[in-house]
């Protein structure tokens, strides 16, 4: 069944209220979370709100935090959020970045004491929409994989993102997982009742694992090897041990323990670009820098980060977005369990 | 044969002041690509010097360049290299970023009519010696793949390297090409006789090409697929579009066009980690990070980036640095035509 983004967005905000959140950051989270999926970034969307509710039910999100700005300066901020959730901390942390960036040229902003804050792109694409460059580093919400030649999980998926103005379709967007693949994906793949291509799970003997069912029992696999290992290390320590937030074995499975906090950390970095260009000047040139990528391979095979999402948007805000068939009895679920009005039937 | 650093970093000085180099930019090449050698970067060391020496020759380097910065604020720098020798506009954009970061917090300077400047890691590591966390990002000086899903050769090996201060062996480290290998790793290879593994370099069929002489017929492969493509194009975006710099077809390969100016660009981002955690602290858990990271396999399995390149260092500074022998005969030939003083014999 398909959905406008509002009645969605709506529908989250009306489980977090349901459950005790203040308004505003009950429609901030739905706002981002709805956001992810309008992006194509499926497995950071809607399909997140049925885990955060046993997270919020054992009590480990608070849904009435005191979120402030620690040791702050004109280009920076440590934000603490209190241990509430991850998009409203997230959402806080970015809006800080893209003022004090306006003012001084640029700014880094770290969160501690965060949560899971989804789809990595949302931020760096609120940026982006004020014409900004935006870097955006978390350290994910989950060990899966360890350090390059050793066997205990120490690492998450720790991803990054890229934004910068510009060039086609509003701009250049990356939004990738460290990994091969993220817990997200595999999960919307056991939604779909589809397996796993190998390479991207295996198991402690180094043996693929296809089934997604499974790949809790063993771990993912980095990009690139030790390469990827090495950006996966220094993603989390700049988004984590900077910021004083959990780092390796301080890293909760924040499915699994639901009411411990995790102190998530996150990283974001805010820039002007016309400290380098003038505004027209570097959008020809990053149109024509993507323009001449695109034209190097068959019409529509070169893939441009960004034009994926860009059209997953422009195509969902038109025809809704898609909720499969298992995801929507879970929130129904979640929906009558707490009255909310509509409950997303008919 | 084993040489001390400070006698190859003479020679590397005296070469190019024969050519006609101002000393103190000699003497700083002779540093930067020293350096990388001690550091175990063997492929952006002195192997760099006779690949140089008819770049220079041909005009398509300018050994008396105006350095200046343009655009001029508290926290950025556009440095002109007037297309100067790489290793010198880097290091001028280098201490013009610790220079303004230890003031303002943080500093991100780009560079536009620079030139090949050789490994990553040197730059990022004057930063760290700082005890300031260092970004740094390159347009590498040929391309070397297409985009993901494109067949024409538009994007280099574009590096990255993340240096953070504390921990073990004097900090983190990270210094990495997006391309599985780097061509500097594949002239290593055939310097020392041996084939290159499957997966570094596929002809235009997509089949591996293991003979690293004849690495210039395919294209390498960036690590991650199309997540480590998305990456080295948001480095060159970073490090070329927003400067000014060559970028695409722009691009051209500095050792088949040596009378061109190669117009390359970089970018470095240096922040104070005290922004965010005081200084004993974060090093001390940046202490802990590592340890345990360490002690997650057996010993000496663990990779942690940096580890490396200090061992290297420690263990050549006393041993000296070993020069093959194709390498030094290529080295004694540029010194004898130069008449330089020590050829490096005996």
């Amino acid at each position: 069944m398909r959905f406008a983004p509002e009645r969605l967005e709506s529908f989250v905000a009306a489980v977090l209220e349901g459950l005790g959140a203040l308004p505003d950051h009950a429609e901030t989270t739905g706002a981002r979370l709805v956001e992810a999926d309008l992006m194509g970034r499926t497995g950071h969307g809607i399909i997140r709100l049925p885990q955060y509710v046993p997270r919020i039910r054992a009590g480990g999100i608070n849904l009435r935090p005191a979120i402030t700005a620690r040791r702050d300066t004109p280009v920076s901020a440590l934000v603490d959020g209190d241990n509430g959730l991850g998009q409203v901390v997230m959402t806080v942390a970015t809006e800080t970045a893209i003022t004090k960036a306006t003012e001084t040229g640029m700014a880094w902003v770290g969160t501690v004491r965060s949560n899971h804050a989804g789809a990595a792109g949302v931020y760096t694409s609120m940026a982006m929409e004020s014409g900004l460059i935006a870097i955006y580093m978390a350290v994910a919400s989950a060990n899966v994989m360890p350090p390059w030649g050793g066997r205990e999980r120490l690492l998450g998926t720790n991803p990054i993102s890229i934004a910068i103005p510009g060039g086609v379709d509003g701009g250049f967007l990356l939004d990738i997982a460290t990994t091969v693949t993220s817990h997200g994906t595999i999960k919307v793949k056991a939604l779909a009742g589809e397996d796993m291509p190998e390479g991207w799970v295996v198991d402690m003997d180094g043996n693929p694992i296809t089934d997604p069912h499974r790949a809790n029992e063993g771990y993912l696999m980095p990009i690139g090897g030790y390469k990827g290992a090495g950006l996966n290390m220094a993603i989390g320590l700049l988004a984590g041990v900077l910021n004083g937030a959990a780092f390796g074995s301080d890293v909760i499975d924040h499915r699994d323990v639901p009411d411990r906090p995790a102190n998530t950390g996150q990283s974001i970095f805010v820039m002007r670009p016309d400290l380098f260009r003038d505004r027209e000047e570097l959008e020809g040139a990053m149109d024509e820098a993507v323009r001449e990528m695109r034209a190097s391979g068959d019409h529509g095979a070169v893939r441009i980060p960004g034009e994926g999402a860009s059209a997953a948007r422009a195509r969902q805000a038109v025809d809704g977005i898609a909720i499969p068939d298992e995801l929507l009895a879970q929130l129904r679920d979640v929906a009558s369990q707490l009255g909310v009005a509509d409950d997303l039937s008919g």
